[in-house]
């Protein structure tokens, strides 16, 4: 049946405007964008009844968030271990509980996080882990669109190909709300033996890539020891950019890197938050945009945020760059929304994603102003970047299907959930401090 | 009559620790901080039904916050004008519209943000601003504890002692939830010979300082170029540190500058999202909080942020200090805690506020946990801090009279405010873009 969305400021992200009207969709595609209300009035009476109207209650209709980086089960190890350097956080707190995950742990954190991601407004995020058909369960089970990022390490990638072969074979490219990227985990992590194998098993199936890069200076250090490259060039020389590429953090490039992710098209998952609480160092989010690199947002995994909130990554984005460059005009709202809508999009090479228009796919979001901080509204757009919350979200539709409604999921309900990431951190045996 | 939360996790903030308890209080006094639920049953047992007993829900009691730094009123211009240089945003926008409120128009200003505070879990905030006797009657109105601050710049000194004598006679140096600072507004636009004269009427009458510091490059110019000296040593020298300063911003110091601050016990309201987002800079806040100086949280107003909210403040904090010391273990989870509570009740000379124990004053509120990011709870210090939202916030008390409860606020209904802000808005023909 079609619906339609009426009363809602409609924030189309197709170009700056932002305006009072109806969204109708069928069948997960967008049919009509109506200002006012006449035309949308006219439309529901054509269609005599056969029609389900949804009132927006005067919210904010946008689309919704594109999550460019997660390791979404990582959730069972919210503020697990907080303020603690990079290594012994891996090797003595986090590696040691991985160890023992079992698929379905990996199943009950991922359900976790989505529930978390819809009642934000994320309506598509991309993962990296291991036992990721069970991330694709968890997603299809709450209806979020999932981009399963197929991850191996050097000690791992034998047994990567069956196991991705597996999924293509379930999946295929792209399979309703799942599809299916090639993770390599790292350059530092990853021997060119390994990369060569992965490049020709993604040129076979034709699957994008999804990987860490240029995080750290060790990264960067280590990369040059062993190839005398930067992790940009390693990539670029074995062939990995050939494929479309999703490229998380990107914290230390060389302009001559930045040269070559604009001529092969590399996308960026910026993670700011991420980046500050580690300790990792700012990227150079403006200097990349200014070389026409496609620069998006990600809130990498809960354990090292510690939240997955799409609303703080955009903040953290704009005000991180204004204050390095001591410039409160750099990064403006509009372009910070862009970011974790379009601009996401564009990283997933999936232009029927993140604007509102006849024919896009009907993921979006709808935002209760009611609260304080949403008022006055001066400026819409800037009202959702510099004040808008997870909380203010009360409704999000992905693929023309409701998910959440009045701040509810729809899919399962969140006790249930509790329950299982309990009974999985029982089972872990994770430490409390 | 005397009441008790009982069904709490504590945060107590006189040390690092956290319990299962209860929490009695009286006349606006903690007067039982039982651990476990023997004790608080003994006690509502022994009280023979005088007693009203909250149920804190499962939830996590913590003192409530002191935002340090605040222009409250200027949630009428709430995303108003942003991304723009600082010059433009003062004399373009933000004055012509300021030069035209009233003292109305500034009570319903504040009683909005009050209201966002509130419900945030603020239960103390600082301002700056014209008519702060309206701000006063917000404040009072909604239960907020509000330290005013009776600005002036050289050209409204004439007419600051006047006021400032009227609020003493009102409100003595303090009355119930009502105290008074003076505020000069900076050392840029006070001269040597206001500042003498605004020091003689402190010193009388024994009020507080609370004054923008060393915000931005361009004072630190100007006060070289006026007087030889940094905007630290000025203020020194004039004698505004021999009354119990606070120093909102404090981005750019010398060593010096530290020195004196802490010799003179100056405390600092670090404000960090306002240094982000108008690009003034990155406070060194761990070092000065190496020099022994000390450091609480400020929001600024909510027209340069764009809201009121404590929480993203504390997290701002502690990302932007790790990163620009690529070093995640600084300024913990526990110290940012602590900078928004017992901090703010330091810099106040208030050591009645900001703990939870007995013979404190009743001010703090409680925590819902029932949100996906608040699962699971490894650590609940850090998942506050790092996870926690404005939205979570469920009861706050201030004064031991509960002013929030089921996220509502009791004090107001939050159409009536809308309604009065829209009518301000209108009068004061703010231009739409």
């Amino acid at each position: 049946m079609i619906k339609i969305v009426k009363n809602v400021t409609i924030v189309p992200m197709t170009h700056e405007v932002t305006f009072w009207g109806a969204v109708a969709f069928e069948d997960g595609k967008i049919i009509m964008v109506s200002q006012g209300n006449q035309e949308a009035d006219r439309f529901i009476e054509e269609l005599n009844g056969d029609v389900e109207v949804i009132d927006g209650k005067g919210g904010i209709l946008l689309p919704g968030f594109i999550n460019l980086h997660n390791h979404v089960s990582m959730t069972l190890l919210r503020s697990y271990a907080d303020d603690i350097p990079l290594m012994p956080w891996l090797t003595e707190k986090i590696w040691p509980v991985e160890d023992k995950m079992t698929p379905e742990h990996i199943y009950v954190g991922a359900k976790l996080g989505i529930a978390e991601m819809l009642l934000g407004g994320t309506t598509t995020f991309v993962d990296m882990y291991a036992s990721e058909d069970m991330v694709a369960k968890a997603g299809v089970e709450l209806g979020m669109r999932t981009v399963l990022g197929l991850a191996f390490l050097d000690q791992s990638f034998p047994y990567f190909e069956a196991f991705a072969e597996k999924l293509i074979e379930k999946y295929g490219k792209e399979n309703g709300l799942v599809s299916l990227t090639m993770s390599p985990h790292a350059p530092y992590t990853c021997s060119p033996e390994t990369l060569e194998k992965a490049v020709a098993f993604a040129k076979k199936h034709n699957l994008m890539v999804h990987t860490h890069l240029s995080e750290t200076e060790t990264e960067i250090k280590q990369i040059r020891e062993r190839y005398d490259k930067t992790p940009v060039e390693y990539f670029r020389d074995l062939g990995l950019f050939d494929q479309k590429t999703i490229a998380a953090h990107c914290v230390y490039l060389e302009d001559s890197d930045m040269k070559i992710m604009r001529d092969y098209g590399v996308s960026v998952s910026h993670n700011p938050q991420s980046n500050m609480k580690l300790g990792s160092g700012i990227a150079p989010v403006k200097k990349m945009m200014d070389y026409g690199i496609n620069v998006g947002l990600g809130t990498d995994g809960p354990s090292s945020n510690n939240d997955l909130d799409m609303w703080e990554e955009m903040r953290s984005a704009s005000f991180l760059q204004k204050v390095v460059a001591l410039d409160p005009t750099i990064l403006p709202a509009y372009e910070i929304l862009k970011m974790a809508t379009v601009n996401g999009a564009k990283a997933l090479n999936r232009d029927d994603l993140g604007t509102i228009a006849v024919g896009q796919t009907a993921d979006f979001m709808i935002i209760d102003t009611s609260k304080p901080h949403f008022f006055p509204c001066h400026d819409v757009i800037a009202n959702l970047v510099y004040c808008g919350k997870a909380s203010d979200v009360d409704t999000v539709f992905v693929n023309g299907k409701m998910v959440v409604r009045s701040k509810e999921l729809m899919g399962d309900n969140l006790s249930n959930i509790y329950n299982q990431v309990q009974c999985a951190i029982n089972e872990l045996e994770i430490a409390e401090d």
